[in-house]
């Protein structure tokens, strides 16, 4: 855990207010919090782009249980990639879908990989990668 | 499940040849699944700019464990929306950072504010909403 | 113009550290002005997700002028809108290609639309809009 | 111009009647030419994301004109890329607030960088880049 520096930055009154009733709006506690989010979601479109570097990526997928052969064909994609997938949840959205989501961890271009198998699947209706950080890299 | 239509479509075939390319990378079984998924994507982005569909959210957080009272601070929270969150999903990444994915549903505006809400919490590192469909909208 | 307003933040020396060399490769001047960025660019997110307040839209278009009847159509659909239409800028990248970028003025919600019709003419080939601030909201 | 094929593709009903109405919405001729869109735009994030392929960018900066030495500075940063920057166009959006539009080519990284130094000078309120394909690669 490394120490906190405290520096002064300038702004125009009028922007700061704008930015004000935003967080306000968002339930950030104070600015100092709410500009440290903004700076770390940079550094974390940052590594996404580097594609190098280890990140966790969530995986959603959206599909139905009932398209013949699916489930096989997730489960064995999945066992394909085991080393690189920390865990699924499952929810029965209603009698018919399914949501799953993937946590898996890796190089940022790996993840994407693994991403387009899944969501290329046939009878995955909806897919969403979402990258974020091991927490190492942002304090 | 409402019945299969084909229909045809035109392309130059130096575009097609591009398109085929990318999703044989991947993985795709057919044009057809492949195409389906982006038509799929952009119903899904339509629903999540409209704001009062019923939707599914992934919440993904990366937070601190050490982090004063925050574990306390993020149940509470998600007590006080206990109603639209479905389950929660906890990594322990390592000895100091947690990843943790929520499934929520409900109208994406709300999804939208209950994520703010976790997102802008002190302490939380980083994290990202993905809205997607409850696979009643797609078929 | 209002008033400077000078506040002070608190962040982790390594957080830090990471934004400053980001910045640093961006070729900013001071943290203060890449924090601004990062705050305008944030409301000027919320702004375009309100879609009635009035925006400037940048709407770039790449064609090929030997479509048939296509700069007609594009001309036609433009005159339609010419009360929201301010300029437009018209590149010849090569024997084939065009690229326009029309600047529009008008509510968020409005000029998306204008932006979907000229995306959605028969023989452009990609088309993107950019949505930002009239600079008053900015300060 | 390389030749036109033709090829059919399955689609559940229900998709297919929410797809015809998203695309009546966009004011899109027929199904061909708003798959072939949709197709296109995920090619031109391909390209973007790879990084090292010619494409154009059109670089959207708000700022006003009263700050000191700003139009120098602009200037003088696009005088040291004018083998890469093809035009510029200028929009007096009101008393105060320019818009400037430029259109830029060359490696997808270069023009994220000359994006990031103008994006990043001081009194540039807002500024946003759009990738999109010399035309070459989108038949």
């Amino acid at each position: 855990m490394s120490e906190l520096t405290r520096f002064g930055i300038a702004m125009d009154s009028g922007l700061l207010a704008d930015f004000d009733r935003q967080i306000a709006a968002k339930g950030y506690p104070n600015r100092s919090e709410a500009i440290r989010d903004l700076i770390r979601d940079s550094l974390v479109q940052e590594l996404a782009r580097a594609g190098n570097r280890e990140m966790v990526g969530t995986i959603t997928l959206v599909y139905s249980h009932e398209t013949h052969e699916l489930n096989d064909r997730l489960n064995h994609l999945q066992h394909d990639h085991h080393e690189s997938i920390v865990c699924t949840n499952h929810v029965h959205l209603d009698a018919h879908n399914c949501l799953e989501v993937l946590v898996v961890r890796g190089k940022a271009r790996r993840i994407q990989a693994i991403a387009d198998r899944l969501i290329g699947t046939k009878g995955v209706k909806h897919g969403k990668l979402v990258l974020t950080s091991t927490g190492k890299d942002l304090s």
